[in-house]
Parts: structure tokens; C-alpha cells; sequence
């Protein structure tokens, strides 16, 4: 499909339908008795039930599978400030993939403010109705201290999807790119972008014990005591990441390097930059919808793996993956915070699900469903499994009861989507 | 079903189900290319025309059918200040009611701050995703000042339930039992309770052309001049009502009177109050769930019509009558403010889908589903006709498809009800 008949043709579907996501009951109230359990005068017991024990609320109302999915619009996918409405869409498509990959509910809210501070009282403000929260679409920096200013004060966990379910996915395939080329932890990575994602991929990758690390923004490459264009967390990142301080352009650096990527939206990567690297590189080129370099030029140019965010070449690497699995993890275990080490045992268990890999299957198959049940379904429970290992868990459950029940909601799911959904 | 058993019920069905509602999608994703027009890359296309035309959120999204329900839990049901999260099981009871009734897709948004300035804010953040609010069981005057305050302010209708739609249902149950009782619109009122629904009963009444009023707080008759325990809104109340600036003892006012209305939860009525009244007097005991004096009990006290909130007795009255069509009627529409006509021509309504009425039938049933969404489709068009009449309404529309739309949404619903929903 060429992109003018694409277009016409997601309008006409999202006119037809008037959005994407309605709002059903999990009761029926087909009688007076029904009605009485659900509304008035029942509903007074339980709401009484909830005032004498405030964690009740996650058994007796949605909150327990419930996120709010908050945007402010000013970075909504590659087309960047374009306002609360028009970020609707995409938010109410993240709700879609949320249920059907995740059985989780998932309500947009795109707000008019894109003040930090009052973003950050907002996220307290609907806490109460909400298990979780997925920041999304929201400019960087700003997002990013929104995340640092909530995480510990809120009593649910905040995700941020572009941060760190990027640097999970990432992880998770360059985890299986290196089993396929055969190197170690010691390789050399350059990362093209300190925004959001590349903040995110370079934080989950230090973690996981990569320190071979440089990354670059459009200064160029982010070193201690740089005094251009740096904030808290580009300097966060300077102390973790060009251990010799390294000044050099991206073409010295990238020479002899073994892993680049790309995440600025900017950036291109040239045939020769991909040939003066290492031998068997691996190059992830994220930038949506034009990647740094496509895949078949990086191929060409003699990558060993390549990987790029979109859907019509091999190896997307899409946070489809990392997601729906994280949130159904955080939720089932009513956690209230999301650490380092849920989201590396998030990105292990993706390594996990991908089954036989080759250099064009890195990762699970998404267009699969069965394949993207299962990831979630290992995900959740290594989640669920990490929460509870470090603390974060209100409740205590069995892993592989999370497995199961993420499997029962999906397939759940499914059926609704297959017999009511048109 | 006694309390005990139905508190353990009522208990038990949200402990079941973990509350009451959920998200699903309205559109299939079971292949790729769905999938490219539910998400990326086709849903960029959608947003850039959003971009280009903020209107057209209405159409390719779901804020055109999405209301917002909004608690702070200070004056929950009857149970009063209780916390957002003890308010949650309540909203997505109401929600749950909207899709039933009205077709309406509402959102229970049960929030961490009781301030007003702070509330004020909130509703105008989320302004862009809901195509209406739906203010619930705020604290009174606190709920009243901010109504105030956002409806100039924000572009989508805001409906405060407890003031407004209790004042329509009301002032339809007193036009039906003034017909059987044979007398006009110069009958003598007393309203007992100057909260948000004695305020928005009074508001009503008078603009429906009922002059003589009085209505009661707990420190007495409110009149013009009175020093004690006022307020803006009571002021208001001041110059409405009592034109006579009477100051006399709540007996001594009932005294004579046609009609009582009862709603400041705590007065009791006794049966010589109602024998002191006017023949054929007509009590609405509306304090819930211990209305003012009983049903029973006010009849044989010799009221020719009594009605109570109770759905165990006979005339309930009850706002399930009035906001989904009432919301239906400002969705369709997509108004910008609900203005005293739409609330008028909502009465109005009501009282010409209550069929064949007598002593014991002032209103619409109900229980009866093929009753609620006449009467919800009668209120609707009601609504949408008096918002293009007052230039409220952002989009023309043909009164007689909002109730065709309105009763076959009703219908879809009733579908996926009874097949879906356990």
C-alpha cells in the first residue's frame, strides 16, 4: 500500500468507527437485583469496605488493571509537538495493543499542559483510579525529570515506554545479535541519540554490564566536563558511558566499533560509516518512520545484523514486546515502583521468548499471535518474579500463576475481538 | 435481600470480576495491515489531520462519545467524605449505567486532591481527550464554585449530576403530579436542603416558571438579608426564593404548602408536618438511602403523591432518568455548555416518556430496559434540539437521527451485554 492510500485509508477506518476504544461493564445488570449489586444500594458496602481497607481497592474496582496512558502532545511519534488532540489517536492505539497483547486496560489521557511541574501534579492527581502509569510521547528532557520527580513519589509505578521499554527491547536484541556474531560484553556500542530512547538504551545496557559505551547527541559525542548543551542527564550519562573521555567525531569513534545505534530521528548512516567498523557489525538504525540507514543498504554495506523499527523488513525491534508484558507484570504483583532490575529480567525473558534465532529473527515475531502471547506471558512473570525478588511487590504471587492468568486475559481477549469487534 | 446479605453479595460480584469496567477496542487487529491502520505507521496520518483540523478529534477519535466522571470523594453516596479510592466502586457503577442507558463511553477519574483551585485545573487538563465532564459527588459549595468557574471557561460541556440532573428529574416529577393533582405553577414549594440538589432543584423549579418557593438549610429559611451561614450560591437561593423575605420556623412554612421536597439527608419529616400541608399535598422524601419520611408512611399522612430515591417503592426518583440522555443529547451535539433550556427541555421530556401516569407512576419506569432508552432517546433529542435553538450546539444535527442513533446504541449495547458480559 503506497502512503497516500494508507492514509486515506486509517482515516476512513478511524472515522467509521469514531476512535478506537469503548468502555464496557464487567457486570450485567439485566435485573433490579443486578442493579442493586452494582449500583446503589449495594455499591455502598463496598465502597465502605474500600474507606476501612484502601488496598482493597485493587480487588473490588478496575484500578488493579487499569493504566492511564498520559501524553502531553509535544512529541507524539515522529511528528513532535502536535497537541493533546491530534496525539489522541496514537494513544488510543497503544490502549488497543495494551488489551490485546497485555489483557491490560488502558485509558489515554492527552492533557492540555505542557508545564513539567504541572504534569507531575496531574500524575499524582489520578494515581488513585490507576495501577500504573505509561508516560508517552512527552519532549525530552522534560519527561525524563518527570519520571525522576514521580518514581519515588508516587504509590504506583510510572513506566515510560520510550525510555525504558525502548532500552528493554534493545537489550533484549542485542543480547541475541551478540550469541549470533559470537561476541562478548566487552564490544564496542555507539549510540546516536541522548534524548528519551537513548537515554534509556544506554542506562539498560550499563546495567546489563555493557561498559563499552558512547553515545552521541547532535553536539556530538557526550564526554565528563563537556560544557556545551548538557543537563542532568546527558551528564548521568557522560559519567556512565566514554570511560577515557574520548573526544572524537561519530566517523572516529563508530571506526572498529562493533554495535551502532541509531535513535535520534535525525541522523543518516552511510555504506562507509557501516564498513569502517568491526567485522560482523551489528547495526540497529530505530529512527520511525525513516531509519538511519534501511535495512537492505545496511545489509549491503556488509552488516552482519541489521534491525530497524519498522514492520516491513526483518527484525523490527518494537516495544509490542516489551509493554504489554512489563505493565501485566507491574500490575499483577501491585507494584509500586519499576527498577533496573524488573526491566532487565523484562529484556531476558524477550531473549527467551524468540525461540530459534538467525540474523533475520533476533527477536519474537510479533504479526504472530501466538508468538507475542507467549513473550508477554514470560515477560510478566519475569517481571512479577523480579518485583517481588527486589521489594517491589504489595502482593506476593506465584510467577507461574502471572504466566498463566496473562495468558487466560489474551486469549480472553480474543475472542471478544474476533466475535464482537469489527 | 436484607443489608447484611447484600453487602456480602455486592461485595463478593466486584471481588469476582475485579471491579466493573474495561477497555476494548472498536476496531479489529488481527492482521498486519490493521494493524498499520489501528498504530503505526497509518495512525500518523490520522493525527497530522488532526493537526491541520482540531475539530476533526470528533470524528476520528473517541472523545465525541467519551465523558469524563470526576470525584474527589468528599461527598460520596451518602457516606460522605471517603476518599477517592473508596468513590472508585460508585463511578464505574455510574459508568456502567451511562453505556447501559445512554450509549455513553465514561471514564470514573477518582482524584488525589480536594482542592478547588486544583480541581479546576484538573478538568481543564483533561479537556481534550473527554467530549464532556460529568462532575460527581463533590463536596457542596465547593462542587457549585467550580462549576461556576469552568463552565465559561473550558470547551466542552460540564454536567454536574447531583445539582443538575437531580434538578431535571425533579422538576419532571413535579409537572407530572401537579396534572394529577389538578393545580398550577403557582403552587406553594418548600425545599428542605440548599446543598448542590436543593440548589439545583430551586434553580429548576423557578426557571420553569414556579415562583413561589422557599427553601431551607440547617440554619433555617433563607432569606434576603439573612447574616448567618451564607454563601454566593445562597444569595443566589435568596433572591429567587421567599420573595416575601419570610423568616418563619420550618412548620410554620410547610404549613399550607403543596409541596415538600426533601433532600438535606439528615431532616426527618413526621406525619403531622404532611397533615399541616394543602389538599392533596405532594412530598418528594428524597434523602437517600433513609428518605425523610417513608413512602408508606407519607401516604397515610395523607399525601396524594409521595416519591422517595428508593427503587423498593413506588416513584423513584431517580437520576438515571436524566444524564444519559442528557449527555447523549451534549455528545451528539458536540456542545460546548449545558444551559438551563437543555436542562428544561430534558424535564420536558421525562415527563412525555412517562406514559400513562398516576399516584403511583409520576415517571418513567426504570426497570424496564425498552422504558430507559425511550425515555434516554426522548432526552437526548430534547437536549440536542434546545442546544441548536440556544446556539450551544458546535454541530448541526437532525433531532429525529440523535434518537435513532441514541436507541440503537442502546441496543448494540443490550447485545454485547447479554452475550459478553458475565
Amino acid at each position: 500500500m503506497d502512503n497516500e492510500s494508507l492514509g486515506a485509508e486509517a482515516i476512513a477506518a478511524h472515522r467509521a468507527r469514531n476512535g478506537k476504544i469503548e468502555i464496557i461493564s464487567k457486570m450485567q445488570v439485566l435485573t433490579a437485583e443486578q442493579l442493586a449489586l452494582c449500583y446503589t444500594p449495594g455499591v455502598a458496602y463496598v465502597s465502605t469496605a474500600i474507606k476501612e481497607d484502601k488496598e482493597k481497592v485493587y480487588e473490588y474496582t478496575s484500578k488493579g488493571n487499569l493504566v492511564a496512558i498520559v501524553s502531553d502532545g509535544t512529541r507524539i511519534l515522529g511528528l513532535g509537538n502536535i497537541g493533546p488532540e491530534a496525539g489522541l489517536p496514537v494513544m488510543e492505539g497503544k490502549a488497543v495493543l495494551f488489551k490485546k497483547y497485555g489483557g491490560v486496560d488502558a485509558m489515554p489521557l492527552c492533557i492540555a499542559t505542557t508545564d513539567e511541574k504541572e504534569i507531575i501534579k496531574f500524575l499524582k492527581e489520578i494515581s488513585p483510579t490507576f495501577g500504573a502509569i505509561n508516560l508517552e510521547d512527552i519532549e525530552s528532557p522534560k519527561s525524563l525529570r518527570i519520571m525522576r520527580a514521580v518514581s519515588s513519589s508516587l504509590e504506583i509505578p510510572i513506566f515510560h515506554d520510550d525510555q525504558q521499554g525502548t532500552g528493554v527491547v534493545v537489550l533484549a536484541a542485542l543480547i541475541n545479535s551478540l550469541k549470533l556474531v559470537q561476541k562478548n560484553k566487552d564490544v564496542k556500542i555507539i549510540i546516536n541519540g541522548a534524548g528519551s530512547a537513548g537515554y534509556g538504551i544506554a542506562r539498560m545496557l550499563s546495567f546489563a554490564g555493557f561498559s563499552n559505551l558512547y553515545v552521541f547527541d547532535s553536539r556530538g559525542i557526550i564526554y565528563e566536563g563537556r560544557s556545551t548543551d548538557m543537563n542532568e542527564f546527558k551528564e548521568e550519562l557522560a559519567r556512565m558511558t566514554n570511560k577515557e573521555k574520548a573526544a572524537g567525531t561519530f566517523q572516529e569513534i563508530v571506526k572498529g566499533a562493533d554495535v551502532l545505534i541509531g535513535i535520534s530521528g535525525k541522523a543518516e548512516f552511510s555504506p562507509g560509516l557501516i564498513k569502517s567498523m568491526a567485522e560482523r557489525p551489528i547495526v540497529f538504525a530505530l529512527s520511525n518512520p525513516t531509519p538511519e540507514i534501511s535495512y537492505h543498504e545496511a545489509k549491503r554495506a556488509g552488516a552482519f545484523i541489521a534491525a530497524t523499527g519498522r514492520s516491513d523488513f526483518p527484525n523490527q525491534i518494537n516495544n509490542f514486546l516489551s509493554f504489554p508484558g512489563i505493565l501485566r507484570g507491574l500490575l499483577d504483583t501491585r507494584s509500586k515502583f519499576l527498577n533496573m532490575e524488573m526491566l532487565y529480567a523484562a529484556a531476558i525473558a524477550i531473549t527467551k521468548s524468540s525461540g530459534n534465532i538467525d540474523a533475520e529473527h533476533i527477536l519474537p515475531g510479533v504479526a504472530e499471535a501466538n508468538s507475542m502471547a507467549r513473550n508477554t506471558s514470560n515477560v510478566a512473570s519475569a517481571v512479577a518474579g523480579a518485583a517481588m525478588k527486589t521489594g517491589m511487590a504489595r502482593l506476593s504471587v506465584d510467577v507461574r500463576e502471572v504466566k498463566k492468568r496473562s495468558a487466560a486475559l489474551i486469549k480472553r481477549y480474543a475472542r471478544i475481538e474476533k466475535n464482537v469487534i469489527r
